[in-house]
């Protein structure tokens, strides 16, 4: 990876993100993945916004579809910085498990830098389960207040966002499986099982409004 | 569109296509969008089978990951190419719209050229729907023949897979709203109501099944 390191994941051409996705590359793995697809469900929802403002007819949304691009716009870049993180951090923990342990110190060190490395692994899919979330809270004002052109862009944005939570809850899972430091374990837990929740039935709804909009008659 | 319209949407990179999806530009959208989180999990699908082949341990798989390899390198070049045949549909409906409506035989033209271009529009998505499954499908294989190690990103390939067929799914749905004819309408709703059930069954299985292997004590 020393290599391809050099070009930052965000950089890169979509189709050689996916591919280098697809590879047996230790990243970027499936935290990256999760944060991307909540990056284009932010995307969706500003782009929806971008779709209403400057119109006569919803001049009166006109204030609120400006507040959610910027609070989206900001949101689209953390998750974009998350992708890079969570790479970084994944390979924090490749390091510490290389770590050598012939003697008692070695032992040691390497313990307490895989702990470390691992922490950190949590917490940036936690960052972009909390990031999903606001996402979605903005989300929701979008609806019944938009372009109705556009409300089918809401409800794949509502999907992205359930993907990019769920998809970030496994990755602080599988290494919440590995941390010794059970406060930690129980703390982080709490939190992202509460974010789950909370985006699970958010995005469900935003998504069943909008299948429910479109009728065919 | 038309300057930017010379750089393929998956040669740009991440940020721009990113940046490019939020902005009032009308392609691409959610259709695209949906599209490439599919790509993405079936990449994902993809680097579990990469990091489970070559390891002695895992040797009998082998057969099994090669052939699970090739199918999704074809799925996810599909994928890709479906990102631009999207945004491509999406400019033929524009285009439909604009024509001229002042005589019956105007009327008529753009009639008939409208309904073309949406269905068109709708045959995009569907052909999302029907790759996600194929992936969801070859999937589904990997849980219980891979390396666990890699567990998770089959959770989060699984349910960027599921992103894609809802995301899909409202972009077929918005566009039978406007079609004429109604065979059209109804064979297409058919097939992708089935393909959404499935899809969505079968995503939540592997997801939920992810989720309990993982046990943090």
């Amino acid at each position: 990876m020393e290599s391809s390191d050099k070009i930052k994941l965000i950089d890169r051409a979509i189709t050689e993100f996916v591919e280098l996705l697809a590879s047996q590359e230790p990243a970027p793995g499936g935290g990256a993945a999760s944060s991307l697809v909540g990056a284009i469900g932010v995307a969706l929802s500003s782009m929806v916004a971008n779709l209403t403002i400057g119109k006569e007819k919803f001049k009166d949304k006109e204030e609120l579809m400006l507040e959610l691009i910027k609070e989206n716009n900001k949101i689209q870049k953390e998750l974009l910085e998350l992708i890079e993180k969570d790479a970084e951090a994944f390979f924090k923990v490749a390091k510490a498990l290389k770590m050598p342990k012939n003697t008692e110190e070695e032992k040691n060190r390497r313990k307490e830098a895989l702990e470390n490395a691992l922490k950190e692994a949590t917490l940036v899919p936690l960052e972009i389960m909390r990031k999903s979330i606001k996402a979605l809270r903005l989300l929701e004002k979008s609806l019944g207040n938009s372009n109705p052109n556009a409300v089918s862009d809401i409800g794949v944005g509502a999907v992205c966002l359930k993907a990019a939570l769920q998809g970030a809850w496994l990755n602080v899972k599988i290494n919440l499986v590995s941390i010794r430091d059970k406060d930690f374990v129980k703390n982080t837990q709490k939190e992202a099982l509460s974010l789950l929740e909370e985006g699970t039935l958010l995005s469900d709804k935003i998504y069943e409004e909008v299948e429910s909009i479109l009728q065919i008659t």
